[in-house]
């Protein structure tokens, strides 16, 4: 008995890497009852996403104006998801992606978290919070399997 | 005047017995506008859940990481259920069953009981949280009839 | 520009005269955009709606079990409709649309109150939580056709 | 072992009889850990509630800014309310009593009907929202005495 | 990868120019995934909304009809709303424009407002409250655009 | 039977007149059970209450930095109050007033009013939503005795 | 740094050991800031806690009856609790006590759960809900001491 | 007038350094009326929190246990905070002061950030939910200062 007839994952977190597509193509190759949504992956393009309601000399005006623009999207997507999953990689800061994990938690969505088993200590609070814990795009995609049709 | 375009209704309890079939198999004969939805039934797969993360030596680890996959599926479908039905059978402890009846009736979910009649003492503070209290499957397919068709 | 694709309207209360459907023909001739839902409307059948869970000796039991299987039907409607009319008639106590329309008050759900003129003293805390306050069926379509296509 | 060091008790519906002071004074020798809240009892008080704001020629607009004036008092005292114990008496409609059973009911709010037998069947609905049904004052004040000092 | 199938944007505010039309048919040329939903904006019907329900002589009982009859469909689209423009013009007190603000603040709704430079200080709270400030419709489908499908 | 122990009152919008003072000192004359918060009604430090987070030359951000100061008190004491009350002066937009009295109502707060009559058609959304409607303060401070005291 | 002044601590599930004394005497030879609260722990009291409504022929509805008083209390404390601790002993079915762990965590509040080793696979899916599990009363006061005080 | 009688503060984030200490010492010599709460910041304390329930050999779930038990303590506390100050050091991941942060951020918790300007960038999207964004603990004792007192 398929579980519902199609389920909303976001995928937030790290753009540095294909980890999406990996996820996406092989839930797709599989049929699988999932619409995927994401912020916006284009770096240079979210950087600038407030240009457009005019240009800002101060640095952190600039990048306080985009982040409020991407919050548009990203909030209303996690608002409406079914399974956040939360990706953590090898470089930056990358504290959007756990403060998307903390606001996911906050509305009882269930996390899926996907980051190298180098940064488990690091990352306890917000595993703690994830009903599954993901090394690997192939174990996510096992996970959404399993949930959605089983 | 039909009341609603279709209703989500979730199984939850008991998988040792084919319970979800008669209903399911019932309300289709009828041609009841419900969806069915039900957590994973098959035991084995259930209690193998996690294994995709990574194989677990200590048993509670183990069964703590397949009962959180799990509960990706049934927390979202109990959110999402219009009623839930919570099955308990004649053996086993079951406090999933109950812990679900809980979770539904704290988001203020219709649900309806189904279990044998020398249950009701052990189980009548569940019974008091539900709108109905069944017995067979085929009371409730009738209680299902009644309130989305009648 | 129309307002919203499709609105859910829960048509609450009095079960003795056909306001019911003297609204819901008046919106489909003018092909509102409206779903409607009521309550089960037959009166025999709304007292006996528990009788399938098994007998009751005492009635007020049996008045117990077919008010909460009627409840699965009616909590359910209020939580999701967009609109609830609350009809009060010229007989009886109708204390359960004068319930149902506490239910939705304190969901906010917009409410509309159709009664005769002269229950407006007695209605006065209802009619203080309503949006508006009609005394005929026609009215009631009017604010409807108005919100929805205006 | 106590079970909380204070519970508000909202005491609404009629106010034509001395039900609430046979509650307050037996719950006060008995020395419950109880404060009352009530509405505004003083009939005529009530149905002038509005009137400071300015007189009405329309009674309907008079009755209008009055029972919104007791509106702010009554919602808000419900929303504190840890026990609302709601009132019918033998005559008129008290749809406000209904109605605000409704609005603790959708706020989950512990509910205790008082009332006469032969008013059983008319407020089922009602009575199915409750979880204790008492046709005495002095039944309410075992119910309080038991739930806050066992 | 696009967003989500279909955004729910909600544009209140001043009625005494084009904007609205300016916005939804950008968007429609640039074939967004938006549904637009607006109060209504025709001024003499919204005035006279509650006029159905029966004439009043006071003016403010007239205003105070229409105002709740409006609130039906304002509410509602608010609630289901995934961003909420709100647009100030260059007249009147436009006080129901930051009331609906203030609204979807409180529901945490994206907002995103509309105004000329000069009433930038009079607005800074509503403005503090929004994820986007735009001067221009044009602004405003930009960010719809990039929010919804880049 | 008095009410409750204490009442949070919110005192929202127009700074520039005494009426607060009013309010507070006809109150504690009467020895009201009222706690009464407000906004910083001092304007100079309103308007500046960002400059400790650093000087900004772009007046827009100023005005921004400093809303959101404001806002970190505004909105808890909002969310605390158990009356809001909210005025709109001679002069001035007041958009900030608006905006209160829409995030009061998304909460559900009860609200009063006060502004003079000519206001009328241009609040009649606010007042629409608001449970008394006062154009003096000795009125509001009557409506609050009352729903306190009686 | 102390946590907080005093934490509310729910004590639900089995009644028929003295693991609630030991908690509570630790807690207080300790001088935690804790508050406990409890069921009625009484059996036979909480058995017959409906009887003082009127005597049932029928054990159903008498066992109904007495669940639902008992409900007025669990569900309060449990809704003002700041930790749910939940104890499953070596007998009985005690599907109350999951039925409370699913209340308290579709409410997020933290749960600590408190059963022999051997209950282990039978409670994972309530454990995995829970933010901490224990074998012994002392481990539940440890963890309490370290929340509150460290 | 001042606006609460007293507010709760939680002070989340970095543990490697003094600035909680600050702000409290500048607060109490200003006697401001001001409830600070705080993580564990024991560092060595917080990583072995969960010992007490068992030792693990595998890291991992050391670590999931302790932070599953502080996570019983700092989810309450900014549930019950006024305001929630998020401190980013120079040093280490951080990624649970940004998990708090959305955390928060979801409650609809007021929020000041506390970071050096480097960081600006990468904590955008958190500087972005919050209402005040510091670069020194006299600055957030200035904000809450005026905040509480002014």
């Amino acid at each position: 008995m398929r579980a519902m007839t199609t389920w909303n994952v976001y995928l937030a977190g790290e753009i540095h890497s294909d980890w999406r597509e990996q996820i996406v193509s092989a839930a797709r190759a599989a049929n699988l009852p999932l619409d995927f949504q994401t912020p916006v992956t284009d770096h240079g393009a979210s950087d600038d996403a407030g240009d457009v309601l005019g240009a800002e000399d101060d640095p952190f005006w600039k990048d306080h104006k985009s982040a409020k623009v991407n919050a548009i999207r990203t909030r209303r997507l996690i608002d409406r998801a079914d399974v956040v999953v939360v990706r953590f990689g090898e470089k930056y800061k990358q504290w959007n992606a756990a403060f998307d994990a903390g606001y996911a938690a906050a509305l009882n969505k269930p996390i899926i978290t996907l980051h190298p088993p180098e940064h488990r200590h690091a990352l306890k609070e917000v595993d703690a919070a994830a009903l599954a814990v993901a090394e690997t795009p192939g174990q996510v995609v096992e996970i959404l399997r399993y949930v959605t049709t089983k």
